[in-house]
């Protein structure tokens, strides 16, 4: 439904290097619809036995009782990788199934640094909000991310890129998301928070990823 | 009930102690069960008319009413040394009988540090949360801590190391459970809590524990 | 009603002045009683028309709705300088007759740095929590505290030292009592509240008061 207006954005990180100050892109979703999201091009595909993802975080949403979607990776037919913030408050993580949940503080109209980490081998995973780390849940041990698919910000496709639902998109601002196929350490996290910018996302890197901005989403320049 | 996999770790020690940064084994319970658990084998009997017991403790079961058991020393008709997390939310010492009760900040998914020091002399009682003292409570004074019984995290035995409650079990993640067979001051819990390593156990010292694991416990080695 | 058990403490300043760290005697109120407190001896009369007045104090109380005594100066026939914890959570200061009250954080198992200031001529009040100061509000300007009374910890006298309540009692610990017949600066209190031991209290010093214990209550001497 409703007509998405398509437009690419790349080479920006060009015309930023020349800047003196450091500045970085945020995306902002100014209203709840069911056609506006970002799509996310990676470096590589994500083929992965463990990942971080990282991404800073402010909606107002979470004052209310709704699901909001935070991070999609959809295949052809299956959630891939999401990531939720539940309608209970509480936070999930799903690689295609059933997911696993935390107990968080809540999301706010504050910028949260929010982290996730998930390993194949011990099937750990863990998130991370403002440098700290949650207790470790083990959920999915072997278990594999798939490539092929499609990384999108701003909505849950119930099918491949389709199928919106209004009441699950996500509003608010969602800037420097990156992502490794590898776990990165406590210390490392933390490092990220206060914001140093290494290592560098070797699967997303916000500072030089393409992005394609569908419907209502603005694309801020900051300086940091 | 279930079938006890046993597992024997020790000289972990020895491997950590090569690596170039500081390494720390961490336990994960992931799962309520009612046959998981983890003996810590003493370096020195636990006879004892004064302690200070530390660790670091992250768990989401504190957002329900539900008593968790973070400590239990059992001998073979006592109680001897129960640390619980009440189902008011409050925090019990129980040495061999009616315990004696603390208003504390409530655990969370993120690692509290939670020392507990106890002298006899003058049944001098009191929690250190993060590095901050509560009140001292009179509890028992005269009192002897007895030897010859079993250490063990995660469940608490009703008879000697049998008849767990899955509705008392620990979820969540366990690390740097110390003991030392005296009173250690303000400042150096508070010194321990950022970090210090000194002065190191003598009644448990976490770097070189050996740690007996039953069912679905998760040892995990993290960088500090 | 039941034995009051007297003990005169006093040469602890000469005996701690010997040792190689910091000490510091702190007042332990086990449990609620109409018969346990501590007698604060001054320096001189408390013929007072200003006067700061600090100590550190952690109770559990303040979790439930109960009046609590933080300190009474009592004359024959007038209560004539009361610190209170409110039932309804505020906390009251009280010259002789109708007090004054204040929003300040509750009280918590931890310790809290309070000070309390009041000048007669123009008649203002403060409270200060942890070196942060209350607004200032004015009361009973042209005042003047009156000399000939006792000072007590842990009881309200409805009478010349007589008559005290159990509900009204104080359970926890108090420390760091100080005394001065002038208002410190916000400065000197945020000094004070980091550990700064100067200036020294010219109506009450804790490092070498006089304390007369009554019932139970513990002095424990703590390292700094």
């Amino acid at each position: 439904m409703g007509l998405l207006a398509t437009l690419l954005i790349f080479g920006v990180s060009l015309s930023l290097a020349s800047a003196e100050r450091p500045m970085r892109r945020s995306l902002v979703f100014p209203m709840e619809t069911d056609n506006s999201y970002v799509e996310l091009v990676p470096q590589k595909d994500l083929d992965m036995g463990a990942f971080t993802l990282c991404m800073r975080v402010a909606t107002e949403l979470a004052e209310g009782n709704r699901e909001i979607i935070l991070f999609a990776y959809r295949t052809l037919y299956h959630d891939e990788l999401n990531v939720w913030r539940e309608a209970d408050g509480r936070y999930g993580l799903y690689l295609s199934g059933d997911g696993v949940l935390f107990h968080l503080p809540e999301l706010n109209t504050f910028q949260t640094h929010l982290c996730l980490t998930w390993d194949s081998k011990l099937g750990m995973a863990a998130f991370h909000v403002d440098g700290k780390r949650s207790i470790r849940k083990v959920y999915k041990p072997g278990h594999k991310v798939q490539k092929g698919g499609k990384v999108i910000l701003g909505q849950d496709p119930d099918s491949f890129l389709k199928d919106f639902q209004s009441k699950q998109s996500f509003i608010g601002e969602i800037t420097d998301v990156n992502m490794w196929d590898y776990v990165l350490s406590d210390a490392m996290i933390e490092a990220l928070h206060v914001g140093k910018r290494m290592p560098r996302g070797n699967v997303f890197d916000w500072e030089t990823i393409e992005l394609i901005v569908n419907g209502n989403v603005k694309v801020i320049t900051e300086e940091l």
